[in-house]
């Protein structure tokens, strides 16, 4: 009677597991009809669950199966997995890909980790194995327990909330059927179909957390609440959900990124004042979206650089940069500028005279056109001196620290610094001014930004020297 | 030497301790200047360390202070923890409230445990304490251990994302200053300036479940990273800052929501079309938004009981109704129905006879007037019938199961049922809605709602028979 009972709580149990992931299959669209699906099958409990289960409902839903099996060749008894993968797939008939890799000494030429040296040859390998059985989704074998501990994982080491998504159920071409059953689930379905499998090899390739977090930490957290690891799993679904929601209102704000980009470095820039204008909580999402669009990824980012962040949103200050592990991030006044490393600045000390009329090149590629003619009008990149008041010969020369320029209608000179921050001169722009000098080494122009009110055109003036500057071009 | 270095240590710790409360204090306006704040001393160390930093940086910031103890009568020693708590009040010169509660009692006559009868009677008695003295800030001691803790135990307990936002640094008239500041930062202070405390309350009132989170889990999750404590906390700090973004989303949404209310119920509808067309990670947060308005809280509300919700937008039912926790909440048609009960229905049975003209009264406090006269217009609450062709007597009758009505241009009979549904008449409305029917039993006209083809006006008709119906005031 008790085997009796026994069974039919199982069998409750295997449907109701069996309802689970048709359900998520169904709902979120996993593996869509008439395709194929390649199963990661490690051969352990429960990725032989997955191949089996999936092999049933397959003819029903209308896909059909491949498997793939590596050999990490870590453990002695790699042969007799792949023996046992290969009967389970053959009684089956699902075709299986086999592969061995040797880890340890992937690890050790790539100085990585075993367990992520590990991770990336089976992905590597399940990639090309989908490719080869023409299978559109791989199907890992991860439950709601993995899921669980992923989130422990992570709120142990600092998470933000996106975070706690822990493992996406569909994060193409991945999926996870089984992500909303328990481990007890998959254990009985197990039994009930009297499948075997061998010892997995995620207890061994895991890292001791893991390990720790598994066997330690959740059993304790179990006894605070009896359903903590379901709890776990439900919070990662919220948070998915509203991770989708941040996304898009991010998205929203970052269409109007402006982005450059070389074979260094990538620069992107948004407005100022627009993200200013955020809410805080959006306002920081947005930033690790720039940051993340600039690194590829958030890693190495914590809590307390984006509090830095924040700062250029408390202060004033025009221009604040701030290094982060992986990226520059710079207030630039009306826009926030993201790199991955500090702007380089060339600082090239020159001294080029003129002596006349001429072409003349400075060492960064901008050049200054200079010729004796009649007055017209000045602009930005165009001066003309009084030809008469100029002392010769001039020189071009980099702007250096401490230099001061007599100004219209002002006493005395003012420094370039002060020039530079009201021309709203980004910092990185300013070392690239040169300066135009007289005989006496008093600054006549800065060049494209303020000419100062020496040797200005009047009404005795009878031919001007005009300087045309050509800057560079701006990189990067 | 060794005494030396660590003596700077400990020092540095709290100049530490003091910058991170002081900045809280500042950044966040926990207590403004020019008034007072009431510190809940239990004499432990804690609210010891608290109190002795906040009568140092008082006089700096420019806020005074005052104390208040509360004698749970739980424990031996509470004599000696109040004799200790006037003593380090008199010797810093803070005015202290005394007060002694029979927690125990109290909780066996209110049937509560005694850790919520503790806190339900030591904040009664704080906000009393905080009246009696001026103050217009209550400060208490947690701490980002407590932070920690607490998020620890929601997550095992289930909860959602708004759950790890934790214990809320401001929630007036409460502040807690030391939420930023770690316990050992607080021994290191207390040893420091050589302050004696109690053995702190909070270790014994506290459930079982906090005591077993503190001591056995959260060593544990230490050993997985050495900063989770603190990682806790800040995850704690940004959820705050996303609930407030949220708070403003939903309440966007809810400012168009519709209110009744009596003495047993309330009755809150928003419209059902709006609401679906938001994201569904807003969408939860509204409908979580429209149960806490109703409700008052969340308590007792599951991840479960909001994906149940979550149907009324995947199915295309116009009505639908799901009985919560607490709550109650309907789709009704364009709208969303939320109420703390679901709405009672009468059901009254009656047969009125009509033998001619005259003024019906029905049970629910509708009436009928029924008079003989000429042929005017008919409109939903008056219709009129061909003298010549009724079947005398008329009776007045509540609408039961199965009743069909003639309608116009159609064979055979249709439904009641059918015909609330074109209508959209809402499940609760409808069974009070009264018949018209004549000597035959059959229905001449769904009161309010449609009259049958019977005894239609005619050219050939002289006199008609006008019945005038006048609903009962619909409660909610």
């Amino acid at each position: 009677l008790l085997r009796l009972v026994l069974g039919l709580l199982i069998q409750g149990r295997t449907t109701l597991m069996e309802n689970i992931v048709r359900q998520s299959i169904e709902d979120e669209q996993l593996i869509p009809a008439c395709t194929r699906v390649l199963v990661a099958l490690s051969g352990g409990a429960d990725s032989t669950a997955l191949l089996h289960l999936l092999s049933r409902l397959g003819p029903q839903l209308g896909f059909s199966i491949a498997a793939a099996h590596l050999n990490h060749r870590i453990r002695p008894s790699a042969a007799a997995d792949a023996a046992a993968v290969a009967r389970l797939c053959y009684s089956l008939g699902i075709p299986v890909v086999f592969c061995a890799e040797n880890v340890p000494e992937y690890a050790r030429t790539h100085k990585m980790g075993l367990e992520e040296a590990g991770r990336e040859l089976r992905y590597r390998f399940l990639r090309m194995a989908a490719q080869n059985t023409g299978s559109v989704r791989i199907a890992t074998a991860h439950h709601l327990n993995d899921q669980a501990e992923t989130l422990v994982m992570r709120l142990a080491r600092g998470t933000s909330v996106s975070g706690l998504m822990g493992i996406p159920m569909k994060k193409l071409p991945f999926v996870r059927p089984l992500l909303k059953v328990e481990r007890s689930q998959v254990e009985a379905y197990l039994h009930r179909y009297g499948l075997t499998y061998v010892d997995d090899e995620s207890n061994s390739d895991c890292s001791f957390t893991r390990n720790r977090v598994r066997h330690k930490v959740l059993p304790l957290i179990e006894g605070v609440h009896p359903q903590a690891q379901r709890q776990l799993a439900q919070l990662a679904q919220q948070v998915c959900v509203e991770e989708h929601y941040w996304a898009l209102e991010v998205d929203k704000h970052l269409r109007e990124v402006q982005m450059w980009s070389d074979e260094l470095d990538v620069e992107l820039r948004i407005d100022y004042r627009a993200t200013a204008a955020l809410h805080p909580a959006l306002r920081a999402r947005v930033l690790r979206g720039l940051l993340e669009k600039t690194r590829g990824n958030l890693r190495g980012l914590e809590a307390v650089h984006m509090q830095l962040l924040e700062s250029m949103f408390t202060h004033t200050r025009p221009q604040m940069q701030f290094d982060l592990p992986g990226a520059w991030v710079a207030r630039r006044y009306a826009q926030i500028v993201c790199r991955r490393t500090a702007p380089e600045v060339e600082r090239t000390s020159f001294n080029l005279r003129i002596d006349g009329p001429g072409s003349y090149v400075m060492p960064q590629g901008a050049s200054a056109e200079v010729t004796l003619t009649h007055a017209s009008t000045e602009c930005a990149l165009r001066v003309e001196f009084d030809a008469a008041a100029v002392q010769w010969p001039l020189h071009i020369r980099e702007n250096r620290p401490g230099d001061r320029l007599r100004c219209v209608g002002m006493d005395g000179r003012k420094k370039l610094k002060h020039i530079f921050s009201e021309h709203r001169l980004e910092l990185e722009q300013r070392c690239g001014v040169p300066v135009l000098c007289d005989a006496n080494g008093e600054i006549l122009w800065v060049m494209g930004v303020r000419r100062s009110c020496l040797a200005p055109y009047t009404v005795h003036t009878q031919a001007v020297v005009r300087v045309l500057f050509s800057p560079g071009e701006r990189k990067i």
